[in-house]
């Protein structure tokens, strides 16, 4: 019998003990053992629940009562969610969690103490919700030097963009409809302005690599300077705009970056729409290979922790090495990286020539501005030539 | 160090040395220690290869060299493949294969022998090539109930049938192409008749429940029949025709099965076109998660061969255990299947529904034949109907 405890009886933790009642039959065979939670921390009661009975208000209950096994963490938030991992994997229990904000910021110091104590840190959820792509970087793309990884990391934006092209609706409005259906947060702000999949592109990177890509340092714009008349132009080059999480090798350096992009339908992850979520990852050896998933919703994320809770149960007392150390993963500066911009600027093809040199104009059918496409341009040059234009927008292009 | 003996010589046998030491480096890192190839068995030399010093030609030299920790079977063919595996494995030695024919057939025996040698048998390449199934299957989705498994298993008739499509052109000439162009065997008939595919369904289904599917037992239809009426017919209905192996937990029946289907743009491997394969799976829990990539190829597949040594590398001296029982999965009865069916008759509209009630014609100009769709109906009323019916072909619709 392995003994769990959940911390924190929100959508994902009372999804995790849904799973564990539903399936308990298949999952004691897969796991070798009957899995039980022993108890739930909360700061609420929940008269009526299941869970009612072995609800506990204060850690110290969970870190001192030695049969458990698994502490499984789906607080969300950095603090206390750190401390009370850290001292979960001091007093010798594997920990599992979902929360990408606090494996972002201290993944490699959570891993090294699991990796003193002999017990185990996992985190499948953390990125990509139900998506297998954390244990698949981890073990199965092991034999491969990644050469790129680019995903769809965050549901509500994927599913505001892909309204905005169905339905030619503008953003502030498929925003609220989002809200309305429970899409989006009341406060939509780390989903639309990319901070979520910024520390989701910081986990994969890191892993990939084996060393700390600190999210602070990886640009990040949002999907809020997206208008409806960006689609229609999108729609007029025959592309999607999507919005981007990814990294790129090029000789010995990463880049990294989350924005929107402009994508083309020989993308695999052009037809990647809704609410869904898809990482595509390229190796050396394997070429490319893509997940794709609910990067969301209860038992989707639920399913994920439990994949790790089962994982932990059958390595009792075996340490799953993840190369993942504290040294920095230094990053290409921005200014160095290279793509092609499609640009709307307020004024004509001349300025956009003598700006630009060779560009593709593009015409939707706005008489009061000029769009067009350039050829590949660093990030500086690009800033730099754009100094004499008056931008309305700009969005990078992928392919 | 870790030392390995490679079984094989061949297209993915020569990629794995390859890989092992292309990537050595990182390799070693994410192994925790060196991989050596330390021999390779082939009835062949190869003069100037780097391999030639390490040939050996007798198994018996590989099976009594007590510093091969692993061996990795990528000869082909169930037999002597199977002999050796076995061997290997009573030796102590851990296995991996990419051999989808001795895994079909001998699957839960070899899992069981490495169990009791407290060595590994895995497999990660049999199934889809490089990409990530077996141990997501085993791993990440343990969590859950499989409802359903829908793969394009192979990527020889993924690109026939793409090429059909695309271009209008038919079967006999596209096949010569793709043999010309090294996509079909000179004996192309393994792949063009579903039997590669039968193979791999087998494995996952299997693995998914947990008891041996026999691959005899799968009803399985190849592409042969498949013309450039049938084409033309699907794009009229707005849908594609691929080949899949698919099967599906109703209740508490298995039902499997390799055909051809048609489905439509709401379909997730709708665009999953040319070589490549992909894999969906629904879980009770996680919902549809699907996996993307090369399903075939020198180093793609070698990838996954990799990553299984890399795995068992990792695990010496401890077996991770895989549910796949010698017990048999017993299916649901071919007749007791229920699928919508796209028909041609010789014949028209009242024929065709005096023989299936309701249907739907499907007009894509052909005078001198009749084409239209049914409602659901098991295979057994759909045979028992068509008996008066003169049936040109019929392909069965997914959704």
């Amino acid at each position: 019998m392995i003994n769990v405890s959940v911390l924190g009886y929100g959508t994902v933790g009372s999804g995790v003990v849904e799973i564990l009642r539903e399936n308990a039959d298949l999952i004691a065979k897969r796991a070798g053992e009957p899995i039980q939670v022993r108890s739930v921390l909360d700061l609420r009661d929940f008269p009526g629940d299941p869970v009612q009975d072995i609800i506990v208000h204060d850690f110290e209950q969970v870190r001192s009562d030695e049969k458990i096994d698994i502490v499984v963490e789906t607080m969300g938030g950095v603090h206390p969610a750190y401390e009370f991992v850290k001292a979960a994997l001091e007093s010798g229990k594997s920990v599992c969690t979902s929360n990408k904000a606090l494996v972002a910021e201290y993944g490699p110091e959570l891993l090294q103490t699991a990796q003193e104590k002999n017990v185990n840190f996992l985190f499948e959820a953390s990125v990509g919700g139900g998506i297998p792509i954390i244990r698949p970087l981890k073990i199965s793309l092991a034999p491969d030097e990644i050469l790129e990884i680019s995903g769809i990391l965050n549901g509500t934006t994927n599913y505001i963009l892909t309204e905005m092209t169905q339905n030619g609706s503008d953003f502030d409005s498929v925003l609220k409809d989002a809200q309305e259906k429970g899409y989006a947060e009341k406060d939509p702000t780390a989903d639309v302005e990319g901070y979520d999949a910024c520390r989701k592109i910081a986990i994969l990177t890191s892993l990939a690599y084996g060393k700390q890509l600190d999210f602070e340092e990886i640009y990040t714009e949002g999907i809020t300077k997206i208008t409806d008349r960006d689609i229609a132009y999108a729609k007029k080059l025959g592309a999607k705009v999507k919005i981007f999480g990814s990294s790129k090798k090029t000789g010995d350096r990463v880049s990294a970056m989350v924005a929107p992009k402009l994508i083309f339908p020989s993308h695999p992850l052009y037809s990647v729409d809704g609410v869904f979520n898809a990482i595509l990852v390229k190796g050396n050896m394997v070429g490319d290979v893509m997940f794709y998933g609910q990067g969301a919703g209860k038992l989707a994320t639920a399913s994920a922790v439990v994949s790790d809770i089962i994982d932990e149960a059958k390595h009792v007392n075996v340490n799953m090495k993840t190369l993942w150390d504290a040294e920095k993963l230094s990053l290409t500066p921005l200014d160095e990286v290279v793509s092609k911009f499609f640009v709307r600027i307020k004024g004509g093809k001349e300025a956009a020539e003598k700006a630009f040199g060779a560009i593709t104009p593009v015409d939707a059918g706005y008489p009061d501005e000029f769009a067009f496409v350039t050829e590949a341009v660093t990030e500086g040059a690009f800033a730099e030539a754009a100094q004499s234009l008056e931008v309305i927008n700009r969005i990078r292009i992928d392919g």
